[in-house]
């Protein structure tokens, strides 16, 4: 961290970094990306379960209607909320896929959910405000929240609850202390957890209860092996919605996802956008249209994505690696390694080292208890997963 | 503003919004531009001064980059800092243009510049710390530091100095107080004026002396009618230099731009972009670094501007708006027209309703002076700017 002792500089004259730098942590996740490379260009072979990202492309449709824009468009700046047609098309997906009717303006399209994220909690919350999220979670909801001098409130989980966030683990993590709102994600990052209708039901009690903010990260709907996954829109009138075309449509580096907000949201995040972003991506947005039209090349990724899960969830036991939750959607497994190692960071290089399997210490996603767990991606598909259950057979023997 | 009188919610149990959404203007610029556009819809004819974009298309080395990456690549995440290829690219152009040596590692890819500000914002300056502007200047500056909790200082400059903003102008607005860093603009919006080298070395010492960042925004370089615009880089080693493809380039829509960083902001900045922005569309800056390759067609582009400007100048006068700083660069005219309003904003409605030319009211870039001013954009080039004096002729007479 030479950057942050750097902060005062070696010469009077030159200002100082803000503080808040401090408090962004890297993700250990791009560390094993990064090492993983280098392997590659070395001529080594290393099987990739460290990233969360689809390895299928675009679906065609999505593909095509760029190329389309490109012949024909003009790319420039939209309305900072997203062109039209997106916005219908996302509004019609709550109609098809939830039964439920949103109206089209009350869709905010967005730079990826990352320009969600930031938008809602630029504004939701005041400066230092506290906002609950999960241990273990998506490490950027913290370091977001550090950005922007917000609080987070870790609200630790337990394995023998599946992982589950729950009204009462909030309450308890709170105490009598100050909170402005909590932040859901279901299926959830790292563990796959789904909460059902029930449990998104009593999140949105305790919000109005205590007059709190629900945010709910809906980013892995769609990749579910089950039950599919239920809304907090059906749930909590005042819900704030989090999605992107990332994951399910296999649109990563597009750049390009949406925000479901209540009515008085709206123009606050309109402004908030208009200055912060100007627009989403043009191509990314016209693409994105034609992504509601490729459910039959998207259901065949998930297929693939749920031959993978079940060929870990058979073989990794017999490997020794039995305390993993069986994923109700998204697709990693978070695994207790604790028999292994209390060292999540030194286990995850051997691994990389002498397997040749990429995976992301647990210690980027929960402070604490990260310490003896591992996240495996299951995103490359089968083979991927079959090829990594050959080395780690050998590795953890 | 219904919004902000909503903050407190009609039911107990809503949460309010953030307090700084009441520090967040809209830009009256969207507003004309939607009455514009109902306008078209309605059938009548508009001329566009009011739209800071170009009228070219992306140049064609950049379509066909593009759509070959659809052909061909993966359009994944990429590194939060950018693509090696663009990020070197960039570097070189440093080298062509201005002479200088930059090492591609300083170079950061962003979102647009708008995510440089905001990258660069977070990365300088702890909250509540004030930032030397120009008024009159880009709006969205004010937005964005007050969406950052962040206090914008007020630099008012004067027509009789052709709006150029000095080390002591900067000085006297900032007297005593507390200052951590300046921002500023060349060639700048709306007046198009520029700050030469002298008067931007005279910028770096102010900041050496103060301890002050200095963040320059050289968006419109490349777009220049006399000299070309110098660079703070060549001026003062530690400087942040913001830029984008938008403007000369002609890549509005693609929503990608870069950051120049002293070596000590590389990895805090990295850190902030992973979090914040993943990393910026994959399309845009493959395609970006064809737009390199384009310097006869962009030349092109930018005589159609400089036709348009001389028109301008030669004519307006003689429709009676003869206070006009002659726009060293960028594509815009800011003219006084306190012989004809003091009310700018309704002086723009009525062009738009009688003449059928829509501008920009002054009061978007200055919350003073800019009563009786406007901005005229000739971003539309030489044929629109004709027709648009045609129609003026009849409105103003």
């Amino acid at each position: 961290m030479a950057d942050v002792s750097d902060r005062a500089g070696d010469d009077g004259s030159r200002p100082a970094l803000a503080r808040r730098i401090a408090q962004v942590q890297p993700f250990l996740a791009m560390d094993v990306l990064a090492a993983a490379g280098a392997k590659e260009r070395a001529g080594e072979s290393i099987v990739h379960m460290e990233v969360g990202q689809p390895s299928a492309p675009a679906p065609r449709p999505v593909i095509e209607a760029a190329r389309a824009a490109l012949d024909h468009g003009r790319i420039g700046y939209t309305d900072a909320l997203g062109i039209a047609p997106l916005r219908e098309r996302i509004a019609g997906h709550y109609r098809d896929a939830y039964g439920l009717s949103i109206a089209p303006d009350r869709v905010v399209v967005t730079t990826g959910s990352s320009a969600g994220f930031v938008l809602a909690f630029l504004a939701l919350f005041d400066r230092g405000a506290s906002v609950a999220i999960s241990a273990p979670g998506y490490p950027a909801y913290r370091n977001i929240l550090a950005a922007l001098d917000l609080a987070a409130l870790d609200v630790p989980l337990r394995a023998q609850d599946g992982w589950r966030l729950t009204a009462d683990a909030i309450a308890e993590a709170a105490g009598a202390g100050p909170l402005a709102g909590i932040l859901a994600m279901s299926p959830a990052n790292p563990s796959g957890t789904m909460i059902d209708g029930a449990g998104l039901a009593s999140l949105g009690r305790l919000c109005r209860e205590r007059g709190l903010w629900f945010v709910s990260d809906e980013i892995y709907h769609g990749l579910t092996y089950g039950e599919p996954a239920d809304t907090a829109l059906r749930h909590h009138d005042d819900a704030i919605v989090i999605n992107s075309f990332s994951k399910y449509y296999c649109m990563t580096g597009w750049r390009i996802g949406w925000v479901v907000v209540p009515e008085r949201l709206v123009r606050p995040i309109e402004r908030l956008a208009q200055n912060l972003y100007i627009s989403p991506p043009y191509l990314s947005q016209v693409a994105a249209v034609a992504a509601f039209d490729a459910t039959e090349e998207l259901e065949a990724v998930k297929a693939d994505y749920a031959r993978a899960r079940s060929l870990l969830l058979s073989e990794l036991p017999g490997l020794g690696i039995t305390e993993i939750h069986p994923a109700d959607g998204a697709f990693y497994l978070y695994a207790d390694v604790a028999r292994f190692t209390n060292d999540s960071i030194a286990f995850c290089r051997r691994m990389l080292d002498e397997a040749g399997v990429a995976a992301t210490p647990g210690l980027d996603f929960d402070p604490l208890e990260g310490s003896h767990h591992l996240r495996l991606s299951f995103a490359g598909g089968e083979e991927v997963c079959r090829e990594a259950v050959r080395r780690l057979r050998g590795f953890l023997r």
